[in-house]
């Protein structure tokens, strides 16, 4: 099945929104072993979407356009499908029906601008829009099954799912296909490559291995198709998840929080954090997670010495002669914030995020981290030498990784943070 | 000046990748008055590409190519343009001699992936890359101006800022465009448009008025061109900030946190944080601000009731009797923070994030909400009906904004949100 796809939207051309509509759209056909095999991107110019519609229908099977279906002037697909098909626009009772009842639903009367969306290309048929006023668009032209969709992500999405992709799956030959998808922290792309170039030098050629970068977290996928892909793809599966190790996460959806809550709730302990330098950003990560009150009592925010002091019982002395960022500042941050919650774990944190604040002892990007029980707690110093936002994500993402390995007794790591060690 | 784009990758196509690259290009292009005319996006395969990059020169001032110049096998652009230009493949010496200082810098010998990166079409100029390995490739096919560039984003932006653009300001007409870039927070794109049309009739044909949703805040654009744009817009700029009055936040770059940072240095105010639903987000959106540390000396985040009662010295008796998503509790979890931080302003939150955890007096989105001083607490109960991130996301926005409004002493609002209060 050839298919092509064709955006239309000013807003598109000029940048003031990123498309992420054809990328949900190539992930939806992946797994039935399509996709996409040229994309245009036009503005709300009628002769240009003309000339483009007869053109991505030559020698295709099915084009999707995406956008132009709003009641507003520049909403043009309607207008150009008629055009380009030699046909008239008129009212489409049903997209009428639908336009009432919408309307009607929301508690306002039909007006002159949501009217235009029923004005459609003579004799089409409509695709339900479970979600928005705007219904697609279904007609052939030279022979290709064009299909217009709303440009709104979340009209699109279900739109998809339940009414275009079965459609296509009853009228051109779909695969099976089958992915898994792995989370992995501190192993780079390259290094996985190797490592599988390396150890499993018999990969086989019909399991396609790719990667995702989606920082702090790498996606690893193993794709395969056919009746037989999952049985196929498991002991793969198996096999790259000995290679990455303890740096395996598990299956996505998995995030560090995640990852680091379920380690937490197995072995029954509460954590809690001492912030400095990350301001929250631990704590925030932890509570995106639902149920997290299982596992998280609270923190303390200690950005002020004066915080660090009273709340975190960490010397004054100490901060005095040490500075805050020390070995011994973040034991005490730490231990003070065990007494303070009553939690079994600390993650505390003191760095410097920068841009100032830095020194030739301490540069920006230095940070000491404290980790574990107040009878086993671990300390390291990292130089993490990322600007300020990628400082925070890093220190945050780094000290959650430290926690799962401690709670699941796994080596300290991991391999691709080492280097940062000081 | 006609302008076509042309993005090349598998990664694309298949959704792994979002393009940013090309918002980057318009946002760029547009100050001088140009814009893309059409993109296409297409897989890394050899006589597709050939065949785009015909067409797409044809008629086209320039061709802008994205992606396709890595070290490895399918990285075809060099090869697909030598191949349409009809000569050959050869070593270029100073894109060598770029690949050998960019090793050396790196402390590794150039090797054949590498080297492959040297070996461009035959009389090609090209385009220096301050941050990569990839040099752009500059050329002319049938009269229009072709040029390669890496699809790294992070190099791709400085060779459009100092190579392209430059360039192609000595070879085409450009105008002068002047964009004033607001931040609004509170007001939606509707309500403005319509505040203008209603107050501002007289509006000019030839400033434009745009938006960007970027939540929470919105931005709205207004652009000029010409000579005197600036003079131009400057007194339409006041009279939008007028129309936007205390929802307006400032000129962007502008964040919410920015803001009331902004507010409190201003009148010599500390804040702190005590969070129980959005768990340190608030505190997080702070400290990502650098020099946060002038006026926030921490925060508490008390998730469990038993942290709420230790830290923040909220009375258990008012704990079990109203529950922890209450006025008093969040009016006590204000006050317990003050004292432990010492800071002037306070903010406090208590909610029900969900997707667990409501009831009919208290849904999932419930919110109880206190900011001020000791002296003068305000509170407000809000009910925000998002999923779990989307709450905390709007809690955080919520509460900083008011704030916001409390240190610079403008009415409570923001109007949008008014009808969530409850």
């Amino acid at each position: 099945m050839k298919l092509n796809l064709l955006l239309t939207g000013n807003e598109l051309m000029a940048g003031d929104i990123i498309d992420s509509n054809s990328a949900m759209l190539a992930e939806q056909i992946k797994d039935f072993g399509w996709r996409i095999n040229k994309k245009v991107t036009v503005g709300d110019e009628l002769s240009i979407l003309c000339d483009e519609i007869d053109q991505l229908c030559t020698g295709a099977d099915v084009l999707i356009i995406n956008g132009g279906l709003g009641p507003t002037v520049d909403d043009l697909t309607a207008v150009a499908l008629a055009k380009v098909t030699n046909t008239a626009i008129a009212e489409h009772p049903e997209a009428l029906d639908h336009l009432k009842a919408w309307c009607t639903l929301r508690g306002f009367a039909l007006n002159a601008s949501n009217h235009k969306q029923a004005m459609l290309p003579q004799g089409c048929e409509i695709i339900a829009n479970a979600k928005g006023s705007a219904v697609g668009i279904k007609l052939r032209h030279r022979n290709c099954l064009v299909l217009a969709t709303p440009g709104v992500p979340s009209e699109l999405k279900p739109m998809l799912a339940n009414e275009i992709i079965p459609a296509l799956v009853t009228l051109f030959h779909s695969d099976h296909i089958q992915t898994i998808r792995l989370g992995v922290f501190g192993l780079g792309e390259s290094a996985i490559q190797e490592l599988v170039n390396e150890k499993l030098a018999d990969w086989p050629a019909d399991i396609e291995l790719g990667f995702r970068a989606s920082m702090p977290v790498l996606e690893v996928k193993l794709t395969a198709r056919g009746e037989n892909a999952s049985a196929e793809l498991a002991p793969w599966r198996a096999k790259v998840a000995e290679l990455m190790g303890d740096h395996l996460l598990g299956e996505l959806p998995i995030s560090l929080a995640l990852a680091t809550i379920n380690a937490l709730k197995q072995n029954n302990l509460q954590i809690c954090t001492a912030e400095s330098c990350t301001g929250g950003l631990i704590a925030s990560q932890l509570t995106s997670i639902p149920g997290a009150s299982q596992v998280f009592p609270g923190a303390i925010i200690s950005y002020s010495n004066a915080v660090k002091n009273q709340l975190l019982k960490v010397s004054k002395t100490t901060l005095a002669t040490e500075g805050a960022v020390s070995e011994t500042v973040v034991r005490q941050m730490a231990l003070g914030a065990l007494d303070c919650t009553g939690a079994d774990i600390a993650i505390a944190v003191t760095g410097i995020a920068g841009p100032d604040g830095g020194s030739p002892e301490k540069p920006v990007g230095t940070v000491w981290i404290a980790w574990g029980t107040a009878q086993n707690l671990k300390t390291q110093r990292f130089h993490l030498p990322f600007e300020r936002t990628g400082f925070q994500n890093w220190v945050a993402a780094l000290s959650l990784d430290l926690v799962r390995r401690f709670v699941l007794e796994l080596p300290e790591g991991p391999d691709l943070l080492k280097r940062y060690q000081r």
